[in-house]
């Protein structure tokens, strides 16, 4: 027997802000807190589906204009919703809001905008159906999720703040003592580093500190294309069958490939192929052998997972990316790696950053260094009204209405300016 | 709340045998029957789920093999089902059979096995949610799908029987007369014909003459890899401006190829391009710029909507091939079509070409060149149980059992060879 369609009725769209660490990378810093926009996804059905993205100011009015054109749509007409909000967009004049603090430097704005949306659409869809977001994907090939430890240089704490529990991070020793913490609390199996900050010889140090400290754990190095080909060729001579991959070492697919030609380890990116419009000149230039999906930006799950048939076919490597993030993002990422069978590393997270969230606790947990799939209907997450209320009213009260990662180091250093690459 | 998984408790397949006119190819002619395999999924949940493949023997020992590798899985586990058919079709050592003649030069056999399979979960999915397999694909973008009225140069009947009800046509006059009586009972708005059977000046002259008969029809040509390089190219150029493609002219991607970069049109195919690990050496090469997908090779519906999307990304246009079928296999590909956005082409089908059926009918029709999506929950088709008793005699009765165009051909013409390319 047929049942009815289950249409939108609108979106509540709430901007929260939570606390975050200075966590330093090649632009800037992070600032005191980072956003995010929670998707409130009604429908006439009485279900309702949850989404989160970025929550900068051109990106919320984006999401605005998006939930206009999506009212009236079945939740499993994911195809019209994005021709709609793709028709939508062509007649805004909306510039800027990529929420990355400038370390993206394209992407497919309807992708941007679909991808909460979709998610919520999904997560409506599990609960009327009584089945995980990960069986709307194809279904889990696995039963956890591997994620990798994500280190950062950082400072003690804000500047005119108390340290953070984390406290500094500014050479090798520091480093080491942030992996072993958070390797001893989460259990993680790959670590990741955030470079780009200092000059590449001390992130070399870095990395060899960490092949002693952990002899058995793939390592991984993220400099945000930072380097010149040269310098990056010299980094990847260096650190030559130490690194599992070497993620974005200079920018652009035409640089990318040179350097790919030399190194010897895979390089990945989360930067110069961001958007299905950049793959096929990738493929061509043989720019990347690894790709960092992120449905933030690709247009949710379901084109994820088109991301990952490409990968598949064309014999790329695959991982995920990880923006600052709370749980609704996180619950979605691990049903899309859940479904995802040529997941060929641990993903990316920074899960162990954060505090405060918008979702019941308990739902999602770094166990042995992986997330267990929730197996509930939909998402398997649920929003904490209250938790929503203080996040939000921190958004209001924090003065951050935009991620300025530059801005807020050019406060505390005058000097610093936001050059790529820099060495 | 969570609903159970469905688990499928095994598989019904019935080979049948419906009556197929003497269609010509490069190949041969098309046998007194067509051949196909019925599958219907039982699961836990008392809900069966249909599919339909090829029925060769090979292909059935694979099928009943497949059949045991999923039994117990959930409906929803197609990445594990998957894999369940790959690890068991591994163990196997079963070879031919692809049950379209040798006009496929090699797939997947992972996919080819696990497509009907998986359109039969699509099926019982949709059942279980009273929802049309469309919205498991992301919802269908056009309420329908247009079709292609597809020409064969034919005999008047069978050697030894009467001529059958659209009789012979061996030269333009011929073929203009079946497309008038086909795009009049159909009212196709394209036109494709099956060539590689007359030498290509003939076949130049039959489209030159549906032209002037159809002013207004896209016109397609496919002579499934009869020709050289330089035949084609002279035959693309001879038809510049009257084919909106040609498809398949020579053998091979590198050929293709060289043919692409001196055609005018685009070069389409189902033949060079018809397994996963073929699409980076085709776009590589360009090879082509059209690719017709077929779900039966292509590993069903979701593996299909990978290829559409892999097309989109890649800049190639996309329409679907078809093999003699009935209407599970019909509706399965209606609901493909209609979830496909970049959908660029008319689709091909043989539908016109049988009177027999294992499906109640009404539920697909052909009106104005195109097939309403079914809006009932799974394929929105019924086995009618009388229909595939009578098909399934008619197999056990017909003296068929593996596909042999060329055979059929060499019993009328001894001399006939299958040479490739003939021209």
């Amino acid at each position: 027997m047929s049942t009815p369609p289950i249409r939108i009725t609108g979106a509540r769209i709430t901007p929260v802000a939570f606390v975050d660490p200075p966590l330093l990378n090649t632009v800037g810093v992070h600032q005191p807190y980072a956003l995010r926009a929670i998707i409130q996804l009604d429908t006439d059905a009485g279900l309702v589906g949850l989404g989160e993205t970025y929550a900068d100011t051109a990106h919320l009015a984006r999401l605005t204009a998006a939930t206009e054109a999506i009212v009236g749509q079945d939740v499993f007409a994911l195809g019209a919703i994005r021709q709609a909000i793709d028709a939508k967009l062509d007649t805004l004049s909306i510039t800027g809001g990529d929420g990355v603090a400038g370390m993206i430097t394209t992407a497919s704005t309807t992708d941007r905008v679909l991808s909460p949306f979709e998610v919520a659409c999904l997560d409506v869809q599990g609960k009327a159906l009584g089945r995980p977001v990960s069986d709307l994907l194809g279904g889990a090939v696995r039963t956890e999720v591997p994620f990798s430890a994500y280190l950062f240089y950082k400072w003690a704490g804000h500047p005119g703040a108390e340290p953070d529990s984390w406290g500094a991070a500014l050479d090798p020793e520091g480093l080491v003592r942030q992996a072993q913490r958070m390797i001893g609390e989460y259990g993680f199996k790959a670590i990741k580093l955030k470079g780009g900050v200092f000059p590449p010889e001390q992130e070399i140090a870095a990395i060899t500190a960490l092949r002693a400290a952990f002899p058995d754990l793939p390592l991984r190095l993220d400099p945000n294309a930072a380097w010149t080909v040269d310098t990056s060729i010299h980094v990847a001579s260096e650190l030559a069958g130490v690194l599992e991959y070497l993620e974005d070492p200079t920018p652009g697919l035409e640089g990318m490939a040179e350097v790919a030609a030399e190194a010897k380890m895979p390089l990945a990116t989360n930067m110069c192929v961001v958007a299905f419009d950049q793959i096929e000149e990738s493929v061509r230039r043989n720019s990347v052998s690894v790709v960092l999906s992120d449905h933030h930006y690709w247009g949710g799950l379901q084109r994820s997972r088109l991301l990952a048939g490409i990968c598949d076919t064309f014999g790329l490597g695959l991982s995920m990316h990880s923006n600052s993030h709370l749980g609704i993002s996180f619950a979605a990422m691990v049903h899309l790696a859940a479904a995802t069978p040529n997941l060929s590393y641990a993903c990316d997270t920074h899960w162990p950053w954060k505090d405060e969230d918008v979702v019941k606790p308990g739902a999602l947990s770094i166990v042995g260094g992986a997330v267990a799939v929730p197996t509930a209907p939909g998402l398997g997450v649920e929003i904490d009204d209250d938790a929503l209320s203080v996040l939000h009213q921190q958004y209001l009260d924090c003065g951050i209405s935009d991620r300025d990662d530059t801005g807020y180091m050019k406060s505390v250093d005058p000097s610093f300016e936001n050059t790529c690459p820099r060495w």
